[in-house]
């Protein structure tokens, strides 16, 4: 299979996004890690922009805006966007359109794996660069702490983004990258799983403001209902990282035959 | 395949929903032909949420309420959020929780083929749906003018309307059906197509506010690097309607093996 692989002459370029915001505590440890092995150029979202899924600004204005609140020699924009304009933006303005060695995005507090990397603003920077043709790696931690505990995942993702940059990531693959939290105990290991069958599903909470109009709050509670031990959660919920390639092609071949096999479809008259 | 098929004893209900917000008239032109085959009920965004991707709204409050500005006995109700929050509070508090038997969302003012199905909003809330084990459809047209001609497109969205409740989708699939602008002619058909590979390439224009300060707009440019004759752009340049099957999971399969063979991840120590 052909890989995009990283050119291995000179320190790699790495692009960090994240949709936790700038200032997130996750951001700063995967930009320490990255900085052991390439040099680092950080464009993050001025603010939180979790559950932004593939969200791009097209009817509103960009800003872009450097900042120095990380180590000496790390190049930092932050930008009102969400996480796929950070990528947009960062290849073609901070860039100038020269395509990074990698991207990298994260680290979210908290889960994306399963169907959750869908909604997730941290894999949609990810996938943007995918899309790009440029090598990319979510990496998300299942703790929504603000101030989780990263400290077990850096080793494993500082060795995952020197797997990548040696051996390239399969062209059209984008890498979803989760941790358990750090109470699970030691990581067992990294293993290459498929998305698990698994949704949100949604409570909301109605209340009423204090002009007695009603509002409401989604609160979502997850429902796995796949029993395979090939899956992320599965990986998970065994001490394991998961680690899903992800295809930005949704279409659903197999059903392609079906479709036009028990589907009546009007078909060319003077094709 | 196992398919999802729509109870046939009663006049199925219907959910419409959109992007580009409930007073657009490409949702009001669906909601005239929904009508024609079922009940419908609508829950669509409150202005234009174009290019919102899969987004929820977790860090915000959501506004649901009712309007009543299409033909008597069309339930009817704006909401503050995305395309996938109406689809979630469509069937939690609108439809108490009942499934309804078919979503569909659009006619969207543009095209959501190839690549954009990934940003787009109108597919954002069928792929809910679908992720909910519900059968449903994006429409689109290939025109992003407000004042678009969707006469032409009429008929074949009833016809693939009637068609998904006669036959159902296959399971784990929603349909992403595009057309082409009332300029091209009459269409020559609906071929069931896969995505193809393509991106936007964008240029951000860079302008300075009144204060001096930088700011941008993103403009794209749609790039085919798609030669195949099967794909959902061929047929949209052909005269053809555009109709693909998309899956919820992301997983890229054929790279699983490819990542094991090649990688080297650290294994369990003691599993």
């Amino acid at each position: 299979m052909a890989t995009s692989k990283a050119a291995p002459a000179r320190k790699p370029l790495i692009l960090v996004s994240n949709d936790d915001g700038i200032t997130a505590p996750g951001i700063r440890n995967l930009i320490e890690v990255a900085s052991r092995v390439g040099d680092v150029v950080v464009v993050a979202p001025d603010g939180p922009q979790s559950g932004m899924g593939h969200a791009i600004t097209i009817g509103n204005t960009l800003r872009l805006r450097p900042v120095d609140i990380f180590e000496p020699g790390i190049r930092a924009y932050e930008c009102s966007g969400t996480p796929a304009d950070c990528v947009k933006l960062a290849k073609r303005e901070v860039l100038g359109g020269q395509a990074p060695d990698l991207v990298v995005s994260g680290i979210n507090h908290g889960s994306n794996s399963s169907i959750s990397v869908l909604y997730s603003g941290t894999m949609s920077a990810a996938l943007e660069a995918g899309i790009e043709g440029i090598p990319a790696i979510g990496f998300s931690l299942c703790d929504y702490g603000h101030d989780a505990d990263f400290s077990h995942t850096l080793p494993h993702i500082e060795h995952v983004i020197r797997q990548a940059i040696t051996h390239g990531i399969p062209a059209g693959v984008t890498l979803n990258v989760n941790f358990p939290p750090i109470g699970r105990g030691p990581i067992k290991g990294i293993k290459v799983c498929r998305q698990a069958r698994a949704k949100w599903q949604e409570e909301f909470d109605k209340r009423f403001d204090p002009r007695g109009q009603e509002y409401y709050w989604m609160v979502g509670k997850f429902v796995n209902m796949d029993r395979g031990e090939d899956t992320d959660e599965w990986a998970l919920a065994n001490g394991y990282a998961s680690l899903v390639p992800c295809t930005y092609d949704l279409t659903a071949y197999a059903a392609m035959p079906t479709l036009n096999a028990e589907w009546d479809l009007p078909h060319a008259t003077h094709a």
